[in-house]
């Protein structure tokens, strides 16, 4: 541990994905005082019809906001 | 808050998941008295080879069916 | 399937959260044509430091606003 | 109850998988006096840029292996 | 990798959950070719008001069975 | 979205998770490019019994090394 598990909009580049685990890895490694080693990230993918906040998801509002 | 996790067998159509995020958004709406944009949902789609009950994936039961 | 993972902060009476779980699972039965024994919901809840949104926790925001 | 979410790299055979979903559903039900059926594994495959170690994910520490 | 998160209801004890962990990862071990030390188990264990199955919780449900 | 689930041992301080939080939500924004509010964090978390590598819990490795 830590164990975290990161999900995310399907879409980022693989750059930008390898940034942001070196960062929040680091982060975790200053603030809990822990080994780089010992942190491991899960990246969950998600498509914007797998993903919903207030009852829509993001592929229908983006549709709406289309028209 | 609330955040749910939907795990569902793969193959269901944008509409029918749309359907369920909407009634299930309401749900919790109504029975925890929560505004719908607090409310977010991940939905993780698992193939029939990636979901097993009892040992048995759901693709090696629908073979053995088959037959 | 369906398997549900519900995060909330923790607090909420029992009367409430079963509620909210006969609701959510005839939600899922009516949208997605599944019988209800197949729906199963996990509810993990969460301490006010241990859900943050921006950054902040429940706990730390309450503070500040209480100042 | 239990629900197992196994969290692997993406790539390995069918036949691999059911034979882990049976092995670990096998070791539930003797050691925690459960019945087969109660036992249900969501399997979770994530890619090699979706998974990390000390802040690298596996793609890239195989690259930099690779040189 | 593997990781794996196994939700258990509560209760039972640390003998019983050390030879779940420990058969859980003989399985693995034998099944994905890995080695035990890749192998990270998370148990997360739910109150009978936490876990439900068909729109009841445990804890309704041997309410119910009690009358 | 992003959406953190983030699994730790259990003992750690309030201040200590409320900077872990504040750090984590930093690397996101920066390397995903997202807003603070868009960041939501989950923590998890599990005693020295209910996490295990190599099929043994914490629990058990730390009675062997107390010996």
């Amino acid at each position: 541990m830590p164990i975290i598990e990161m999900h995310l909009l399907a879409g980022r580049s693989v750059e930008k994905k390898r940034k942001a685990v070196a960062a929040v890895t680091a982060a975790l490694v200053e603030t809990l005082e822990v080994r780089p080693e010992q942190v491991r990230i899960l990246i969950t993918e998600h498509t914007d019809e797998n993903f919903a906040v207030g009852g829509v998801t993001i592929g229908q509002r983006n549709e709406t906001a289309d028209r």
